[in-house]
């Protein structure tokens, strides 16, 4: 879907603050229905999902202790008729070790964020066989 | 080298598809010839590379069964004559350990893609003696 | 904070170089005083750090070699009087291993950078009692 570019936000969440519920109400509080959101930082006991095909769910992995957020990516879309913001993350430890999937919870350290609010056509996701809420794919 | 924006593409790429293809061919059906490309997702036995600069060329590692895509980030230039996308990939497993390099190919599950059209004076690859294709350096 | 666009540059970073300092003089030489930094490539010796939050301040670990760099992600604001950049990577050794964290420094082989550049109010690195420099936090 081709779309035009809207605000732009650069910022920092308090520490403290639980990093995906952040974003999400960010996007709610301005009415950002569409855009891309990139961060870094550090996140203390992240949660970190890999998605079962057979199960058709997400296996949740908890992380314990403090993990430099070495990628955030993702996109904000609509579900269930709100923002809803699709993220992944890659996470490193103390030994420069790195983990990741699908971020499912973080409590703020660090967290430097930019979302890119898109304008287009709605765009949303809607529930799939295969367990995932996706948007309709590209022809 | 200094650009200005182009258009944007926001996309789910088809379950199935070769994620390096479609991106591929994507940004020659869009006249795409200089860009970035960010995305997330899921892939299937993804191949990854890895740069031997004494052989000068790419190890190529396969990876089995399914993988979360933390992070795909890269850029599209001209590379004979064609729109090419260069990109690298960070994927995690079932138990939340990351691999990654050079994405050669694999299998979309789902992906989630933002592509920027870039637009400025002609980019392209050429070979270079270290057996890569690269943009001149910036000075 | 809400931010609009400036300028935007693609390029390639000389082999031999150092990566955190050609992005710094880059933003220097530009006058860019907040942005957004995107790279992949290829870099010999990292450098990575990850914060001791009981020391307030990084442990540093030096890897050796030739490495994937996976993504590279950051942004540019002002410390100390002048364009900083704050980045994070994710790296992948010869068996696809990732290791990351903050960027402290590393030899570019191969370094293909996208820096958009932001304009809006003054954007400011702080010293604060936990050891980091950091912005304001989002209200």
């Amino acid at each position: 879907m081709k779309v035009s570019k809207g605000r732009s936000f650069l910022f920092r969440i308090p520490e403290g603050e639980e990093i995906l519920s952040f974003i999400n109400e960010f996007a709610k509080r301005h009415n950002i229905f569409i855009g891309t959101v990139y961060a870094i930082g550090t996140l203390k006991n992240p949660k970190i999902g890999y998605f079962k095909e057979d199960r058709r769910q997400y296996k949740i992995m908890e992380l314990k202790g403090t993990y430099e957020l070495v990628s955030l990516m993702g996109n904000i879309s609509i579900k269930d008729g709100e923002p809803f913001a699709h993220i992944h993350v890659a996470l490193g430890d103390s030994d420069g070790s790195l983990y990741g999937g699908h971020l499912v919870e973080g409590e703020v350290f660090v967290a430097e964020v930019f979302i890119q609010e898109l304008l287009g056509e709605p765009l949303e996701r809607k529930p799939q066989k295969n367990g995932l809420a996706l948007w309709d794919a590209e022809e």
